[in-house]
């Protein structure tokens, strides 16, 4: 591949589970790419790869730039996204695609599936001696990429996570012998990393959320129920975080009577653990249950931005349009963190090929030794992602005077 | 009863849902009483009539002015909250209580339950011929007391269900076909206020909400599928809002192999109406459904205030002290919309009487009629109790270039 800089156009999709934050990407790299000389038109491929093979791609270069800005503040994917698995003769279809409309830079946001999808593509226009710079952009709320410190797009669901899980609980906290047990189901197919979110807001061992069930742990359902009912005798009500994937000690999954099949990358698509969950409790303890499941709402609340989370994503897009123009293709921008007392990131790289199709779950140290809890060592992780300090909540003093 | 101001001290207690601005009129009335001359301590009851009965009570007059600003922005009941069903014996019991701490004034911030239980001890305390000034500050996101306009809570929680309509929907227009139908189920037992704020941020007939689903009208399982199929058909996905607690045509609670037993006034604990009709939409129509739940989340996001409903929270709080400083007593006080072109309320009284079990459903008025969405009437009526603008989202416009 060439080092020089290639004239031509720039072609930029987005892909996988939107996120709140996957505009500001899109947004930091239009904006970037519209200041370099190299880049005639910066196209929008709408619904990912599927635009791109059936051409359906719009001049989003062309956009003014309070659009622009309203795009940065629209929660999900605006170009559209997709969850499209390549046929075989799709990589060598695309790259002839972006070869007849002399595409050179070609950008996709997306999680770990994406990066396979770039990555063929890649592939494919190296095949045909085509010059084309593949830069994939991270983006999932699971953080489960491996390589980067953290992925855009998790410190604002974590952040929604942390406020709802303590907003939650001020209403268990009010009326403990109404609701004595809830149960909070979050989004995290393979990795907890939503999941252990929940606790930023926590100070105290009373606080809310008491207990954690991730996917790395599998679920002990005699452990479970002992630990609640432990919470519940202490605390007078117990909220429970569960990730929408759990299997039991028996390598089940939790709640599977609910599922519904799979998706095109063969997933399962998720449903019942809150349900079952409830339902245990209910029949084993004797106590009440609910559950609140935020569902895709975690992940798309403006309320909730981060910060943090909007200026790195804007940055990996950035910073995507710069790799390229220098030469660099099948590679992934990485967040790299700068050691030091003041949080901070830099962007870094990472092959395309080692994103595609892994996982990174929560290393041991995150963790507690009994699993149900997060470590201190999580939280000096995730607390600086989520932005603005979360708010304070006041609780009140049973100073009784009669 | 005497209409003149009579010195003694003043008892206020919270009871029933929590909402997001209870806590707004707690600290409305606190400051007003700190201001009058005739009360001398302000007590706040802990859980309600049960600490009232067990005397449980704080002083919360002492609270600092920072630590009365932090109750404020905090969601749910402060004083925390109950479900008490008062026995036989409570009204002239508390009564006593009350006299025997000079309480001259007892407010209670509640639905039409919570009026009851104020409305018993008001009438306990004339039996006794103890002069005691009993006034309730409605509080409820159900939206549902007859006699007043709105009930603070409301506002916040329509806010909340509004943002995460539209929010959640983004992601499903990423996606349509992975996502096709979305159910989301959100609160209110016998009214559909809450289900009809999702509406507040659509526009267009093709924006989410497509179908709204509330408690005044039975749920047809056929037309509902239909319903659905055409609204996917059309806009190539759909999002239905549903309320917590529907009925079919044949009078049974949909979902209710899911509801687990009664509380203390006997209302149905609910649960399963949107894994219900999930299920149903895979099985009968073969479309991937899924569903939100934000459960007691969409009554307790501080992201999601409303100024208006913070505001005449605060208010409706002030203004029970003045009421009953000047004599009034078994009353609740109201929100009155004043006619004009821009929106404003002042207050007025109802009996409490008049309050106490009773539900004001939605008015055919506000519903289209074919009861699947609301009418402009509604719009008008609902809009200028979420506060802010709601945001704009950025929504792409297909022109294809290639």
């Amino acid at each position: 591949m060439s080092q020089q800089t290639v004239r031509g156009n720039l072609l930029i999709g987005q892909s996988g589970g939107p996120t709140a934050v996957i505009n500001a990407s899109l947004v930091g790299a239009v904006k970037e790419a519209l200041r370099i000389d190299a880049i005639d038109t910066v196209y929008g491929a709408i619904h990912g790869v599927e635009g791109l093979l059936n051409r359906k791609v719009i001049d989003i270069g062309h956009e003014t730039s309070e659009t622009l800005q309203t795009i940065m503040q629209t929660p999900s994917a605006y170009l559209g996204s997709c969850r499209y698995k390549l046929r075989e003769d799709d990589p060598e279809k695309a790259a002839e695609i972006l070869k007849a409309h002399n595409v050179r830079y070609f950008l996709y946001i997306g999680g770990n599936d994406s990066a396979d999808t770039a990555h063929r593509i890649g592939a494919a226009a190296t095949a045909m001696g085509y010059d084309l710079r593949v830069i994939g952009v991270p983006k999932t709320i699971d953080n489960d990429l491996p390589v980067t410190d953290h992925c855009p797009g998790y410190g604002s669901a974590a952040r929604a996570i942390a406020m709802a899980t303590q907003e939650s609980a001020l209403c268990s906290q009010a009326m403990p012998e109404h609701y004595p047990v809830k149960i909070i189901e979050v989004m995290g197919r393979y990795a907890g990393w939503l999941a252990c979110a929940s606790s930023l807001g926590k100070h105290t061992p009373d606080d809310a959320p008491h207990l954690i069930y991730i996917p790395e742990r599998k679920l002990d359902y005699t452990a479970f129920l002992r630990d609640v009912r432990n919470v519940v005798r202490r605390v007078g009500y117990c909220v429970a975080v569960v990730s929408e994937h759990l299997t039991d000690m028996q390598g089940k999954g939790v709640g599977e009577q609910y599922t519904q099949g799979t998706d095109a990358f063969g997933h399962p698509l998720v449903a019942g653990v809150a349900q079952t969950l409830v339902d245990l409790v209910n029949s084993e303890l004797g106590l009440r249950a609910r559950f609140d499941k935020p569902g895709d709402w975690q992940r798309m609340s403006s309320a909730h931005f981060s910060k943090t989370d909007v200026d790195e994503a804007y940055l990996v897009g950035r910073m995507a349009v710069r790799y390229a123009v220098r030469g660099v293709t099948q590679k992934m921008v990485t967040l790299q963190r700068v050691p030091g007392e003041r949080y901070a990131c830099e962007t870094g790289l990472a092959d395309l090929e080692e994103i595609a199709n892994q996982q990174k779950v929560l290393p041991d140290e995150f963790l507690d030794k009994d699993g149900a809890m997060v470590s201190q060592a999580f939280y000096d992780y995730a607390l600086p992602l989520i932005g603005a300090p979360l708010p304070s909540y006041a609780r009140v003093q049973p100073r009784y005077v009669w």
